[in-house]
């Protein structure tokens, strides 16, 4: 059944070519992610799945792709001045590994209850971090003041052409080395990888669906799909640290109206659930987030009895305390 | 420097070609594993590191490779009977995946303090578990006595020509996709992989030195190696629960001091700082056993600057409550 998603009606802020574009500007310097297939998780999903590991990736997220994309195409003044981003973690991570390869100095707004394993990492690829709390400051609002106190570019999370573009790498990846597929999962955050992503499917594989996957508990993304208005959440309570972004943003929301096929959400047991099967059978340390299209698969949100299925499993940086 | 270590000079009770017609009856059932390297670790060992990911063999370890292989081996009447394992928890998972693919009924005799995911999956891959209290029980005396009165032929963990050659093709796929390696370190347990591994080199790698690494409180091996005289140890406190065994074996002994070229060992705080460098930053789930070349490459206890060195990650089946 082809997708009734369509491109082409309007004009998008960022197109396939763009994606494109920035696989160019990532050979050799991203690495090509393993897919990862799965006897054990074929029988309990009733279903082929092709697992692409971008907990592989550099800095042990898809977020290096996006990161490197847009650092490698800020002005000269803004390279001389450093950089600035907001991050959960993962993008943090991506913005400091991604600066020091291209020369740019990096400051990073981390939350102060971020994982430690992605503070850690971020300080060892040297940028600098300032800490915050979640539940009393605006990261967005503390970025716009030290930007403009100390003139540095913001590099946004998920809400910037250069970053979608990136992001949508890892998809494009998945549709040349996978072979034929009936559906992509994809995790959805701010909805960076999941609008990157529809983008190359929508280019590649028309026939396939794009699948948007959301913590229950932090299911903005799927309310803005299913209504047309923009909806957010406030300090959502989902292990899934990287779906807590308030809301999709002016450039990934009507992406993924566009785009996308459907979204789906899932419980956090089924995330805890997933995020154990791909530790303890298949032997890859997968954090929540990346774990939100298995635990769809798993959990009953969504079923595909003997489709193809790619799913993007989109980090590994998760604390080892997790299991406490 | 070629190595001092040569074959030939008597006949040993395995050989290299047992190994290559332990691939051939492999290829297709057993995992191709992949082969890994990280910046970071090439950065912390000073050298290239080449990973054989044998947490990603099925069964989650190296050892399906010698079961299936003896598996294949036996005779009619033994596989009407079925046949009876004893294990810490591999090589029952093995013979147990193993035994249902041939068609063979098979019973595992495990310590009840082995790892929770080990017992599970060894009754999910159909096999009959008997537990007994390491602290108390001979397993070896148990198991002759229930292969006695129930007529199974038993399945030993390593000390077996067919069990041997078997797990030599993890090295000698090392040595087909690596390239030339300066060194080759190899978990130690009761040698069944170190002498398949040692089999290997010695004909495809001359110059190419074997190294067995094992727990220094588990450090039988190592006394045997040195002095020539088998040595034991008994209930040993290590947390390599595949490196718990006894003693080298019958075969396994002649074998480890005829081609391995040196032992060496790691302390228990090496180990799990190689086990968490490799989930935290590599995002591979390896066991403790599993990552004691890698901590001999961390912990100072083997150095080779600017070598290429190929490291057996042996295998995956660690419980998660590791880091409580």
């Amino acid at each position: 059944m082809p997708s009734s998603k369509l491109t082409g009606e309007a004009r998008l802020p960022v197109s396939f070519a763009d994606v494109v574009s920035a696989a160019k500007r990532l050979e050799g310097t991203a690495h090509r992610t393993p897919i990862v297939t799965s006897q054990t998780l074929n029988g309990l999903a009733g279903a082929s799945v092709f697992c692409k590991c971008e907990n592989f990736q550099r800095t042990g997220a898809f977020k290096f792709r996006g990161a490197f994309n847009a650092l490698s195409q800020i002005d000269a003044r803004a390279r001389a001045q450093g950089i600035l981003a907001y991050s959960s973690g993962n993008h943090g991570q991506a913005v400091a590994l991604a600066g020091r390869l291209l020369g740019i100095p990096a400051t990073v707004i981390m939350p102060c209850d971020a994982p430690a394993v992605k503070a850690r990492a971020t300080r060892g690829y040297g940028a600098s971090i300032i800490e915050y709390d979640r539940s009393k400051q605006s990261r967005e609002a503390l970025a716009i003041g030290i930007s403009a106190h100390r003139r540095l570019a913001i590099i946004p999370p998920y809400d910037h052409p250069h970053i979608i573009a990136g992001q949508g790498t890892a998809a494009l990846e998945l549709l040349q080395d996978a072979g034929p597929l009936d559906y992509m999962l994809v995790p959805c955050g701010g909805g960076g990888l999941l609008s990157g992503s529809a983008l190359a499917v929508r280019a590649l594989a028309p026939a396939c669906q794009v699948i948007g996957v959301e913590p229950a508990n932090a299911d903005d993304a799927t309310r803005s799909f299913r209504t047309g208005v923009l909806h957010t959440t406030t300090r959502p309570d989902t292990i899934a640290d990287g779906a807590r972004t308030p809301s999709l943003g002016k450039l990934t929301f009507p992406l993924v109206q566009r785009l996308v096929d459907d979204m789906v959400t899932v419980t956090e047991e089924a995330i805890l659930a997933a995020t154990r099967l791909l530790w303890e059978r298949m032997k890859l340390v997968v954090e929540p987030t990346g774990s939100l299209p298995v635990a769809a698969l798993l959990g009953g949100a969504f079923a595909a009895p003997s489709a193809s299925i790619g799913v993007i499993l989109s980090g590994g940086n998760a604390d080892l305390g997790l299991w406490t």
